[in-house]
């Protein structure tokens, strides 16, 4: 972050016609918007939503509600604008587009073999990296593959200890033998890979998946070109913890827009010192949550770019 | 509410692209803005905002940062477009009119008289009456009074019971000296005018302002209206549980859009049943914590109405 740039905006955030901190939150994120974009004068004009999608081999261990054909329905429906995502796109004035992942070749069962090979890994990645236009001012990344959630629980046990039943949730809404299988597959995928999970790529090699390993790369495309990130619910949270761990620090372009009812994504944002903007049940995935909390970041910078001064409005100070 | 209309909402609801429950809270706003709406498709496209000043003759109590000569200059400051809520309208596509009320005449310090006479109290709930769009579909009220925290923690310790200091907070940024000026005051309005405060409206009167008095017209109407409310922080909340106090069920209406940072704004909400949409540390007023939720509710009557369903997208169910 451009340290000169926030200097100036926390000395503009001072001198708004509001008492000092009376806007809580909303102030913090305009300064640190303001950091990544490198103006005191940060904006939020030309959002994007990726949604990206995959499908997923450990489906065959029986850890979704849905069956499998829905992520390919699914990606109909977002290029139909049927979709969540595509109204809250549309509500926050959001440019959308989606990636379908080779939606016919779903990644191995993480159970009995690497969920992708490093050609597979590497090719989802950049699909992620040149998704990201460079001329955004923010960015949510979202998902949709059916059984992703047990990918995604598998990735934060990997990258932060504990077993299966600590991080899997009822995902789209499995029974509790649901439940027990993904947590099961998870414990499965943890002990075959075991000597590889020290490093952060072959985690998400071994055990995320296409959609995942994109929004990765998305994420790290958004760094290099100094654009925020509003991050989504637990499979979002979960592919850039990856990057953390790679590098610590990684994720500083990143705030969390919302924290989901999937049971672990508190803990697992907890792991990664973020704070959610947003806690309203949601557990949709598709990139929603930070989409609705694309609103809440318009709301910060309009006030903090756009307020008068004390001295421009001859309001007098405390 | 339209019992008929919320049927046919929570229909709609089960049948579109997600998985039950997905959407958390934002389908139970959805669905009961269809009720007040009367129909399954609601919709927040002429959202509202109104903004209340008046003056106080408690501030001789010393219970405010900033001089009382603020409400004026802030009120020029609403006009020129320079404050907070105007940036937060316009973000959020929101209508935005200012009511400035008689603020060259501030009320009576309650501490030694009435705030009010019985025709000041009727003018000001007239003006908040008369100052909704009957076009407007959402409405959010907000004020601007220098020393205002003060009556709005007078009023919430007459309705609900309690001393002055379980519901005085710092405002705008007072001391702990400041904060023990504002519950003595609030107890010396207790005692003078207890006979009074049995009846809702007394309470008002003795112990409100005219912003507040204007906010509880303003809600009140919405109510004639059937349109529905976005409650902003402490001070609206207060002057809204007037309303519930004079009769049980009249802030049905209304949702809380945020909690804010005043102390006791957490146990007002909770006393009247509210659960606030957002908590980002907010205490500004002027309506800015039920603007930043436009957004939130926009976001949810998007997804409702505009979603397709399982059956119009092709796509399997659980």
């Amino acid at each position: 972050a451009d340290a000169e740039a926030v200097q100036a905006a926390v000395a503009r955030n001072g001198q708004l016609t509001k008492p000092p901190g009376a806007l809580g939150r909303l102030e913090d994120v305009a300064i640190w918007v303001a950091g990544w974009q490198g103006t005191d004068r940060p904006h939020c004009e030309r959002p994007q939503v990726i949604v990206f999608a995959g499908n997923h081999g450990v489906v065959a261990q029986g850890v979704s509600a849905f069956p499998a054909e829905v992520t390919v329905q699914m990606v109909g429906n977002f290029s139909a604008g049927g979709a969540a995502i595509n109204q809250l796109s549309k509500a926050f004035g959001a440019a959308m587009s989606v990636h379908a992942l080779d939606l016919d070749r779903p990644t191995a069962d993480f159970t009995v073999a690497p969920a992708m090979t490093e050609a597979e890994v590497v090719a989802a990645l950049a699909t992620g990296w040149a998704a990201v236009d460079p001329e955004a001012d923010m960015l949510v990344v979202g998902e949709m593959g059916i059984g992703n959630t047990t990918p995604a629980a598998a990735l934060a046990a990997a990258l932060f200890g504990g077993a299966g039943a600590d991080w899997v949730g009822r995902g789209t809404g499995v029974d509790d033998a649901g439940l027990a299988r993904k947590a099961g597959a998870v414990d499965a995928g943890l002990a075959l890979h075991g000597p590889l999970l020290g490093d952060a790529l072959q985690v998400m090699r071994c055990l995320g998946g296409r959609e995942l390993a994109a929004m990765a790369g998305a994420i790290a495309r958004a760094r290099s070109l100094r654009i925020a990130v509003i991050l989504d619910g637990f499979i979002c949270t979960a592919s850039a913890a990856v990057l953390e761990k790679a590098v610590a620090g990684s994720l500083d372009h990143c705030i969390a827009g919302h924290v989901s009812a999937e049971g672990a994504h508190g803990k697992l944002l907890a792991a990664l010192g973020k704070e959610p903007l947003l806690s309203l049940g949601l557990r949709l995935g598709e990139g929603s949550g930070a989409a609705l909390a694309i609103g809440v970041v318009k709301g910060a910078l309009a006030c903090h770019s756009g307020m008068m001064t004390f001295a421009e409005a001859g309001v007098s100070g405390a």
